[in-house]
């Protein structure tokens, strides 16, 4: 006999409410009681539901078995989900930058403990990345994974490229439809790619890298000359999250917009869908596309985790345990394209190779190869500067 | 301390032999013995490995703890899975036209037995669709499944809509690389995506469908004229299998061509890949593209499921335990373009309604309404007569 679960739920957001709509029609657990900020707020939304602001109500509540957090905070996200691991809870959480800064204490804990910490939500809302990546992909060997990973950055893309929206208006309605997050440059920058990144990089590959490490750059300092430039070379920008094995064992990992050619898969993956690509030596190249926000969607993945706990199950971090984890690295030459003002720009990106240039009054670009490391460096210069920088792969 | 997998392997054809190959690389498993028509014809293949064709020789061997079934024959494979399920060995075969028509009373054994039975390679070779479709998408409300499961054809209908080959000459292509079956019409008549389409339907709604009562046809009678008209409306022709949820509770099965416009994410498909498109009521649309068939991809599917074992996984079949499973229907109307030869073609398929007609020497189609039931009562005559019938959505 499986026991009811008891959600003491953390957070009434889009997801939040997502859950409890989701939860009404498909009534395989129960919301025992949820904390928010203000609980007078959100009372009318769900009369029946009882709301509290303090942690405590749910902690220590006797009839919860299930913590599951919801919230936008990372600093708090981070204390609600150790506590619940510490009080032997197990734990289904959203929150990406949270766990991108905290993943391995966290594994840690939950070993300890001997309980769940599931979160395949926070990387691609409803597309089970993380659960295939632990459950079916790990018995091979894993090359690369790259994928979009950020709705909101994809949709205005989307909508630039297909249907010849001005930037301006593209974001405006990115903010008016709800895509944006309260702080845009957490999309359009690159770092809730990144925090996803950091993530499925642990599943894939069995390595932690602390998210500073990694180059991150968005499309914030996109404009109209490098969008024609993507339109003359029949490309499309996407904002790529990337990680890739190479020869001794590297791993590169980067989050940067790139010039994609149409015979590649995630050029079709459109607004505001994810889409991820994975390879391994045996089984090929995978290709999995699904709404990567929205309540419901990413509310039927936390579901689709808490149902899992029903069977004890876990992510079991397999890769981590291997000899043989490969180690991160920004030792890589690869060909941008960079929109620049003045040579002191190109010096700043100290090109290793320039294999063609453009020049006319207020746009000026140059098609290179530049060293990742080199771009980690320079990143915050670049943004001061707003220069413009994607990977444009020869293909 | 987890058990050693010594596998007992029935079959060292392309599948076999990637898995072979496969656990070189990856030793998590060991094949204690193979069982083959001809050993003689194998063991140069690996000499390492023990042969025989005495399925005894497996089954008395104390030290195999694990069947893997991966055979042409359907009627041998029954016998082998059977046998090893009641010997209450852990199984995993690959064979889908066995599974499609056993796969009740194989379940209803595997459940006495209490041993696993897993068979994620049969359908859609590389992309965990049942996986997925048992462990993730189990919560939520199943709309519909639909894709190219057979890679064979699709690698033809690839080179016809992307290179403008002429059909023969992709047909004798896709024989040379090794894609069609030994009998060809097996992925050509649509029976192989039959059988995968069954048991999909199983894992996504719960409803077993025995696989003759369902509409397949498949693209042996396109000719030259369809192609076209495909192209003149600016759609490919796909083969796809078809599950979909209608109001009342009933379930549509078929397996035929469809016209499909390139806003549809199976378009893009390509070659001898597969791609399935899933919906569901919260987590919304969903779609997997991978590697239909190839040694190695296949193999790497069959070792996820071994590895599978070692935690005890089972599939649950939550769907086949609902109360409200939906029931099989041929009863539903839809638009068809039809390639015919004379007026009494038309009175075969007793269309609903006609709302286009085109009529030239060697050329004549309609575009009108049909019931799927109808279709069904006529296939064999349909295809004795050469017609080429093709699902022609309005979008």
């Amino acid at each position: 006999m499986e026991k009811k679960i008891n959600i003491g739920l953390f957070g009434f957001g889009t997801v939040g409410r997502g859950l409890y709509e989701l939860l009404r029609d498909v009534p395989v657990a129960r919301i025992a009681r949820v904390c928010v900020r203000c609980p007078e707020k959100h009372q009318h939304e769900a009369p029946e539901l009882i709301f509290t602001s303090d942690h405590d109500d749910i902690f220590n509540d006797k009839d919860i078995n299930f913590i599951v957090e919801l919230i936008d905070d990372a600093d708090a996200a981070y204390r609600i989900v150790r506590r619940a691991l510490l009080n032997r809870l197990p734990v289904v959480t959203g929150n990406k930058k949270m766990l991108a800064r905290h993943l391995p204490e966290l594994i840690d804990i939950q070993k300890q403990q001997n309980t769940s910490l599931l979160y395949d939500a926070s990387a691609c809302g409803s597309i089970p990345v993380i659960r295939n990546l632990e459950e079916y992909y790990d018995n091979d060997l894993q090359i690369s994974l790259k994928g979009i990973l950020n709705g909101s950055c994809n949709f205005i893309l989307s909508k630039i490229f297909n249907e010849g929206m001005p930037r301006e208006e593209a974001l405006a309605l990115a903010r008016k439809l709800g895509f944006l997050e309260s702080d845009p440059t957490l999309d359009l920058d690159g770092w809730d790619s990144l925090y996803k990144l950091v993530i499925l990089a642990v599943h894939a590959f069995g390595t932690y890298v602390e998210p500073d490490k990694i180059f991150t750059y968005g499309i914030t300092h996109m404009t109209d000359g490098d969008i024609r430039f993507a339109n003359e070379k029949e490309r499309r920008i996407k904002l790529i999250g990337h990680a890739e094995k190479l020869p001794d064992n590297k791993l590169i990992l980067c989050v940067m917009p790139q010039l994609l050619s149409r015979n590649k898969y995630i050029y079709g993956v459109e607004d505001e869908f994810n889409g991820v690509v994975i390879k391994g030596f045996f089984y090929g190249k995978q290709f999995l596309v699904g709404r990567g926000a929205g309540g419901h969607p990413t509310s039927s993945a936390v579901l689709s985790d808490i149902m899992a706990t029903r069977y004890d199950y876990r992510y079991r971090y397999k890769r981590m345990h291997c000899n043989d984890i490969p180690h991160f690295s920004n030792d890589i030459t690869f060909r941008v394209y960079l929109r620049y003002n003045d040579e002191s720009d190109l010096q700043l990106l100290d090109f290793a190779e320039i294999s063609e240039r453009y020049d006319s009054p207020g746009y000026r670009y140059v098609v290179g190869r530049v060293r990742l490391g080199r771009l980690h460096e320079v990143r915050d210069e670049m943004a001061r500067r707003k220069l413009f920088v994607a990977a444009y792969p020869n293909d």
